[in-house]
């Protein structure tokens, strides 16, 4: 059998390895401080009530939890998200929500179901990797935008050219790679723009009710009022991130496109996690644990932050996310991550190269920092080891 | 926001819900006896060690059995599954193997990767539907053979017509629906018209272990030694579905793309669910459980086909499985299954269609029949019913 390669698919042919994922290989060596994941910090895995919960679903429901489920996800667990969503101001049915295998899943699935090769996407810059590796799997061309500001002439642009995006991707609180969070006059602008050229948009909430200051802005979701916003939700940064278990909150005729395309994917999402998920959050556990995160990731934001102003070099800057896993840093102009990733491995601190989150290929001198998985400890040590490697190479 | 459904996708325009998933629904009502669904039996689920499991596994190892896991698999389950494929015969390494989010997962990462818009694959007539439905979403055109021996001329046609199929699509124990086995004899020549006309083979293996009578014959993929073979293995009818954890064993470079592919898709299988069936594997309580699962299934597929014979009426023909799950019924050409469906459900006893398993819109005549889910009481009774809307068909 030769050229095994050649016979990929178009798309397989144009895929490439995360450059996330291929890093964290060097977070197995124990001497190496990783920002590089989006891990959660596992001490706040609410380990033994897992096993609580998993025996009382086994106990009371064993047969059902073993077995395959429905595609739209357990019932129990999509009623208790609907019933949560609509007390934090949404107004949605439990026909507007279907079960994920991970919101990842989620992105796949709306790639899958709006997407022909060579279609448009629009999305920040920078923007999150998995997402831009979803839509490259189904062959569209991602159009990057550096400014919400931005987005009226861009799509000015592409109506011109009639090449208007099936959908463009935002993700509003505490964006990952950059830390950023939309305003709400920012999020209306981006709605009424949509409207104007008649654009679907993707509105990705992996890190929402991880917030650590001022107060949740509405989502692109409750505002709009057209069912042109798709949302994805995640319990990977409130939860735990090991049951792969999202949803995605949508109009009716979407999530029933969804579901059919999901019965060709993997014909249900994970069975006992779901009804795991479900006990957790009818015993009120999972509300329990959201502030441990909150108030855990937020001393860790404060202390990266504090020990980037006691060590970084001048000329590197970096932003003050409200809330989430991930800040942004960015070098000076003349300088290359890629470069500097070289110098901080051998300092034993890894992170991950902004570059992968440009889809034009720009942010050489930009850096993701995640400062969730590391203990405040290590956090601060790992930035004494970047500062270290960052003065090398600027000399 | 109008049109919604005209923004879709090529693909999802033509996805059609599965005709079996939908089906489903009749079963929840309890008076129907359902043959419908492809449900191992849930009394041979082996929940009590399931307790046992997780609590270990979640005292042992919960940090990182509730963390994102790496995209290739859980690494002691791939090593398990590797040792256990090499006592049977098998010569692989973990790198010839990646879990998936359930078989049908591997059927759509295949796909993704192999298949091209308007792409051939070649397969039974009929064919497990799920796959059909995978092969669909990615634009592929389905070429259904009647028998293995019409395979060579198939093909001859399709390199004339330079549209050489990118793989054969198998079941070769047990099919899925029909319940037929292929001899070792068929599997050799397959293999030989695959490497005569250098295509690849999927050689899809749920059902494998679930052997009631006579002796294991050799997959395809030992058979084979080129790499040509892509087999899919799945825990869930060997141990539970509800955990959708399956995976694919393939030539190295062709498990490189699929795990490269499967970023894009779900980062990552579900983990605590793979640490679970990794120490279910470690303790041997896999190997326990199969020979219970076979005895039972051997026993009710022995009660149903007594019940055919006693009940049915003259002209109707059905497979005898020599394992699995199905047998598949012939009723008299003239008749329609599809009229004999809604008296059966009034008789309240439900099948599947055999017609959604054939890509040509043939096989009108046919009925999938699962004899797994139901007690052997519940079987009996259900051909009762089903010889009563045969007859009432015919008159």
């Amino acid at each position: 059998m030769k050229d095994i390669t050649q016979r990929f698919s178009k798309t397989a042919k144009s895929m490439q390895r995360s450059a996330i994922r291929e890093l964290l290989k060097f977070t197995n060596n124990p001497d190496v401080i990783s920002f590089a994941g989006g891990f959660p910090a596992p001490d706040l895995f609410p380990i033994e009530k897992m096993k609580e919960v998993a025996c009382e679903v086994l106990d009371e429901d064993g047969a059902k939890a073993l077995q395959y489920g429905e595609t739209e996800g357990d019932l129990k667990l999509r009623k208790l998200l609907v019933e949560r969503y609509n007390r934090q101001g949404f107004n949605i049915d439990v026909k507007n929500l279907v079960i994920v295998t991970a919101s990842q899943q989620g992105l796949d699935l709306v790639s899958k179901i709006f997407l022909n090769r060579g279609d448009k996407v629009v999305c920040g810059l920078p923007s999150y990797l998995g997402a831009l590796q979803a839509f490259n799997a189904y062959g569209a061309n991602m159009i990057g935008i550096r400014y919400d500001a931005a987005l009226d002439s861009t799509l000015e642009v592409l109506q011109t050219l009639k090449e208007l995006p099936k959908f463009i991707y935002t993700i509003p609180d505490f964006q990952n790679p950059s830390g950023v969070t939309m305003s709400e006059a920012d999020r209306r602008m981006v709605l009424r723009i949509a409207e104007k050229y008649d654009v679907l948009v993707v509105e990705d909430c992996p890190y929402r009710e991880v917030r650590f200051d001022g107060e949740h802005i509405k989502t692109m979701y409750e505002i709009d009022n057209s069912g042109r916003v798709i949302l994805l939700g995640t319990f990977s940064k409130i939860f735990v991130p090991g049951f792969r278990l999202g949803w995605i909150v949508a109009h009716e005729k979407i999530i029933d496109k969804i579901v059919t395309a999901k019965q060709s994917v993997d014909l249900c999402s994970p069975v006992l996690d779901q009804k795991i998920a479900a006990k957790f959050l009818e015993k009120g556990y999972l509300d329990q644990n959201i502030p441990k995160i909150i108030e855990n990731y937020r001393r860790k934001r404060d202390g990266m932050i504090a020990a980037f102003e006691k060590y970084m070099p001048e000329g590197v800057q970096w932003t003050r996310p409200e809330g989430g896993l991930f800040l942004f840093i960015t070098l000076p102009d003349y300088m290359d991550a890629k470069d500097l990733f070289d110098i901080a491995i051998k300092e034993n601190v890894a992170f991950v190269l902004g570059n992968a989150f440009f889809c034009d290929g720009s942010g050489k001198n930009t850096m993701r920092i995640n400062f969730s998985y590391m203990s405040e400890e290590m956090n601060t040590e790992g930035v004494k080891r970047l500062a270290t490697a960052i003065r090398k190479l600027m000399n």
